[in-house]
């Protein structure tokens, strides 16, 4: 056993990449989780910390001292630094600071000064600055000087005397151009730059637009900052793709998988309870029509078909309009269009499987009347589901509520809410006023 | 008119860039769609549609001829030409292969030779090879040769005569190293490489955890064949993430936002069929207890809340089991864990939630029986919900079924029928029996 612990230590400190080390924490439960952490030396923990989920960071830096949390971190890019330490306490960050040398300290500041999801909290500060009127040969003998360049290095930026931005100086042209001639005549002046305050999904869609493997990013008055790179948007995307998925369920992306269970019946208690609410909404609408199911039982037996198929073509709608939305397909001029468009689909699927289900309904039932009314209210539950999903995103966007979150959750209880009311209404209307 | 003409022409042909051009085209409706694409000079047209989503590539190309097909895509990178011709007819595909040169029409046919979702079928082969036994100096000197280097060249890829793959030479170190030393000494020889018929999405995993800019391919005799850039795999990773909220409403996330009525709700009757079929389950359940509603009807009023309630907590569980799986963290040793815990969790939402329908019920309809038996069967339902959602989407991925787009319909079904059978079962056990 000693010897499988002996085995582990090593593999846990250099047998593994540290980002393998990381996805090994991710994929183990909670208290085996706690005895790999302890085997990892305290040097090796912030590369580690660097590539866990947040949750996971709070979890385990929560519990560091300053002292350990500087051991751990010595290592580290900034941006990943500055990343971990917004998780810590602002008495802990205070420490670190302290304990920093005033380069450091001024240069996380610095970054710390704009929030985590903007170009200026992605930002990585360690970008190579070179003079616009030095000459090609002079930037290669100065790049010469370094050790090594640091990651996606895929251009040299050109500022002034003042560090404001000028352009930029990719590699491939500095290696195929005349060494004779100055940085001036080769670099690109009208190149991407990112203000500091701009949106991480942003950022990241000029990425994909442009082919980006780095940006410069500068303050308001042009100076430039530092630079985001490819693998920190890479992250973002796959985020922002993780948050879509996981709200529509009420979670949070940056839930560990194996949270314990009291943590993770509290997350989700909030949304079970908001679905109830919507849940009791269209059961008060059934109330109102106790004494119609009471004559007519199969009204009981059918009445979640429609309900269903509205909450179903609904979603279908939702989905494809708040995607059109993310990719800015969607616009004030077009919005007609596409409300067009999904009414027309929603009364041909509303016409046939309103058809289908009728005839289905008449033959369980032998009621020709019944397949009359669930065949309307399906059709008017449709369309109705074809007017909610299109509208419903665009109006909550307006309103800054994300429509991935909420959207789905209004939308059924509209769906649920209309088609008892279409389908016990008509049924009251028929069966008992006749 | 005519001046409005003449302006947008202008800024179709070279006035917007051409990623532009093809997202306004992807956010027009059909109609004008045509009008603007019309506008486009022919020598563009290959440029745009490079960036146009796969419904509206084939929409376009699918009407060009061979000899507009070649004159719209001369300024293609291969790897975007490849997957253009991926839309075309074979025979067209044949006409077009047949008027290359012999050399262009070889890659193209290595590169087609593999699926278009593999390292094979996404790679470049615009790749800048040496040998390992010349010196920097001769590296850079040969560099200069070129007019520009290929987009994302952050290494020169180093093989033998034969092409074998040996390593790759950053371009990092190309710039700091001694020029007087040879390509052997510095280049990375236990670099990642992938094989061809690697899938597109095992390689942004690779991608994402080692931050790569571009990475070697090569075949099963390790000959290079080409190489994978980040570009592509940024989209592959959006992609990816279109395709799992997107098949979560049974919809293709290759469709237009833009498609026309007809088009749109074909696609999406077969989603709606599917679901009436389960539906249809559900109410036959229901069906079996229309003596028991008949005289209970606060039944049918509360009945949808218990179904609900187990839909809602199973898609969380299943959410979360789907995106576990997705990023590796589950296994067959902690699947268990994750079935507890989901277990427990469910257990105390169950609990919880059931005594707050229960207190409900029973002052709504003064019935303290009807509020233990919904109480039970929302307990169950969660319970069942739990289970099913924890071990649906590990079995779906055995039989190699995609759980994001079967996974929620398959577990509402679940969680409908357990849900009526429970309650409504348990009623009639109470009610009637006694």
């Amino acid at each position: 056993s000693s010897g499988a612990m002996g085995q582990a230590r090593r593999m846990l400190n250099g047998g593994l990449p540290q980002v393998d080390v990381a996805h090994l924490l991710e994929a183990t439960p909670p208290k085996e989780r706690e005895i790999l952490w302890g085997l990892i030396d305290e040097e090796l923990r912030g590369d580690v910390l660097q590539y866990l989920s947040e949750d996971l960071q709070s979890d385990f830096i929560g519990r560091m001292n300053a002292e350990e949390v500087l051991a751990a971190t010595t290592n580290l890019d900034l941006d990943d630094l500055v990343d971990l330490l917004q998780r810590l306490p602002d008495a802990v960050i205070g420490e670190v600071l302290q304990s920093m040398d005033a380069q450091d300290r001024h240069r996380i500041e610095l970054a710390m000064a704009y929030p985590e999801d903007t170009a200026g909290g992605i930002m990585n500060t360690d970008t190579i600055t070179v003079r616009p009127d030095i000459t090609l040969d002079v930037v290669l003998r100065y790049l010469r000087w370094h050790d090594q360049l640091p990651d996606s290095t895929d251009a040299l930026l050109v500022v002034s005397r003042r560090d404001d931005f000028i352009g930029r100086l990719p590699i491939n042209k500095l290696l195929v151009a005349d060494p004779n001639i100055t940085v001036r005549e080769v670099m690109e002046t009208d190149c991407l730059k990112l203000q500091a305050t701009l949106e991480d999904t942003e950022v990241a869609k000029l990425f994909e637009k442009f082919d980006l493997i780095s940006a410069p990013v500068v303050d308001d008055d042009n100076r430039l900052l530092g630079r985001v790179t490819i693998d920190d948007v890479v992250d973002i995307i796959r985020e922002d793709a993780e948050h879509t998925v996981m709200s529509m369920a009420g979670l949070d992306e940056e839930e560990d998988t194996f949270s314990p269970a009291l943590k993770t019946s509290r997350r989700r208690a909030v949304w079970l309870g908001i679905n109830l609410l919507t849940a009791f909404l269209a059961s008060s609408v059934i109330g109102l029509f106790e004494g119609t199911i009471q004559q007519i039982t199969a009204l009981a037996v059918l009445m979640p078909i429609v309900a269903s198929m509205g909450g179903i073509g609904g979603s279908q709608t939702l989905t494809v309009m708040i995607r059109g939305i993310a990719l800015g397909h969607v616009s004030g001029s077009n919005l007609r269009w596409l409300l067009r468009r999904e009414l027309i689909a929603g009364a041909i699927n509303g016409l046939i499987w309103a058809v289908v289900v009728a005839v289905i309904a008449i033959i369980w039932f032998q009621d020709i009347k019944l397949g009359w009314i669930i065949g309307t209210a399906i059709i008017i539950n449709l369309l109705i589901a074809a007017l909610t999903g299109t509208l419903l995103p665009v109006l909550l966007k307006k309103m800054h509520i994300d429509p991935a979150l909420s959207g789905s959750v209004i939308l059924t209880t509209v769906t649920d809410v209309i088609g008892f009311m279409a389908f016990l209404g008509l049924a009251t209307m028929f069966y008992l006023a006749h």
